[in-house]
Order: structure tokens, then C-alpha cells, then sequence
């Protein structure tokens, strides 16, 4: 992961992966690494997408067994007094290949409230017919070997 | 799911539902159901395996990035006094179709400490090496309206 050294252990509070596919050619992985308290970086790398903007969003549920479709609404916890959800993580540019590579950080998410829910990619316009990829947001050791073949870095 | 009413929406504390691939053929639905603070219904049916003893196990991890291989030890919280560890669910037989279909209740396996790790089914002589298939264990609603199709009851 850019940023944190390469390739050896860093030190965090929980990790999680989510391993991004679509019906037609979405392909990817998204990565989760609470630094702190109120740190999570989240990256990734997403292959397949429509050039220009799309919507990356968290989903309540971790259910892809009918597709993107059974992910339910995006994550908010009940306490959230956001009026955005917090599950809302806006949009990534994916260039004229299709390629998306992207990094942000939250001082929102937790990766422990996030973990077995699932990570949807979806067109600008987001909406549960536009949902092109999802996948589950498991449970990492964090220690990430292949980041090479992850980052394109 | 057999025996808590059809298709309605039962009462739980949480569910959970896994989807098994392996690279070869195995492949299935197991889902966990909390009934209570003190008993997890897990039930699934599984096709694709060798006739005869199989072994299910949920591992530490949910990470399948590099397939049944990542997904990390048997599960066993640090706080465990049993010499089996709590991840380790037994054995499920498959019949001559290489189907299993089975239902168990654990009072140790809790579905909110579970999400996010992986269900795995290995050969009778669990190993990395056996590891038949896998899957990340993600929230659910719990509704499982297509039980049919996964319980074949
Ligand atoms: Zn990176
Ligand atoms: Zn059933």
C-alpha cells in the first residue's frame, strides 16, 4: 500500500479486503486499514469500469448471492447524524482504459463496523441498476504481500 | 431453512450467508442463523465434493485474494479453553452425488464474531492442501428467500 511501507508488517488496528467483480468486466480489489482511532485509508485498483466518474459505496450487507442486487442500501449506522451516509465514499476517476486507482482516507469509516459488508462500484449516476462490480469486504491480516500486483505501483 | 418457519421473516439475533466455490468443482451456499445469545444454526448444502467424511471449518480470515489458501487458520478466539478449536465444525457427509447437505447448532460460534472470516470444506484429512472450497462469511438480512434452491427440501 503506498504509504506505509513496503511490503513488511505495518502497524494497524484491523485490515480488510474486498475483491471486486461485475457481471460484464469489472475486476478489481479494495483495500481497508484503520491507521488509528480515526484514520481509515481505503485503496484500491478497479479495472473494467466506464471511463470518467463512477460511485465507490459501502453496503449494509455482504449478501452477493443474487449479485450486486442482494448488497441492500448503503451502509449509515443509526447514530450517524451525517446527512450523507457514511457508506457514500463519492467517486473515483477511472481513466480512458477503463482503470481506476485510487486512495482516500476517513475519519468515518471503522473497518471493524465495515467488515462483512460489501463494496460496490457503480456508474456516475448511482442507482441498483447502474451497481457494476461488487464484493465482499473480508476479514485481512493486513499484511498484503501482492501489493504490487494490487497497486500498478 | 428446515424448521424455522418458510420463507417468512424469522426472528434472529444475526445472520450470515457464504457462498463456497472451489477451483475445482465444489460449490455451494452455507448460511448461519443466531437464534439466541447461545446457539448459531449453521445449514448449508454443499455439491461437488468426494463421496463420504468431509471436514467444514470456519477460518480466521475472510481473505480469498489468493483462494482457500489466504484465508488463515482455524478459527479460535484467544479466549478459548476447549482443546478443539470453536472453528473447527466437524464433519458433513457427502452422499454418492458428492452432495452434503446438512444442519448443525454450535452454543460456542457466535455469527457476529464470524463475519468476515471464511467457511472452508477440506478433505477428510484437513490440510492446507485439502482445502476444497471456500467463502468469505458475509452479513445478511437473514430473509434467505430462495431457500428452495439452496436447502433442496
Ligand atoms: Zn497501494
Ligand atoms: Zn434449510
Amino acid at each position: 500500500i503506498m504509504g506505509y511501507g513496503s511490503g513488511s508488517v505495518s502497524q494497524h488496528l484491523g485490515a480488510a479486503v474486498a475483491m471486486i467483480e461485475g457481471p460484464v468486466s469489472v475486476k478489481g480489489v479494495t483495500r481497508l486499514v484503520q491507521i488509528d482511532e480515526n484514520k481509515c485509508v481505503i485503496d484500491g485498483t478497479l479495472d473494467g469500469l466506464t471511463p470518467g466518474k463512477n460511485q465507490l459505496s459501502i453496503h449494509e450487507l455482504g449478501d452477493i448471492s443474487l449479485g450486486c442486487e442482494s448488497c441492500g442500501k448503503i451502509y449509515n449506522p443509526p447514530n450517524s447524524s451525517d446527512k450523507k451516509p457514511i457508506g457514500d465514499l463519492g467517486q473515483v476517476l477511472a481513466d480512458e482504459t477503463g482503470r481506476a486507482v485510487f486512495r482516500m482516507e476517513s475519519d468515518k469509516i471503522k473497518v471493524w463496523d465495515v467488515i462483512g459488508r460489501s463494496m460496490i462500484i457503480a456508474g456516475a449516476k448511482a442507482s441498483v441498476l447502474s451497481r457494476m462490480g461488487c464484493g465482499i469486504i473480508a476479514r485481512s491480516a493486513g499484511l498484503f504481500q501482492n501489493s504490487k500486483k494490487i497497486c500498478a505501483c
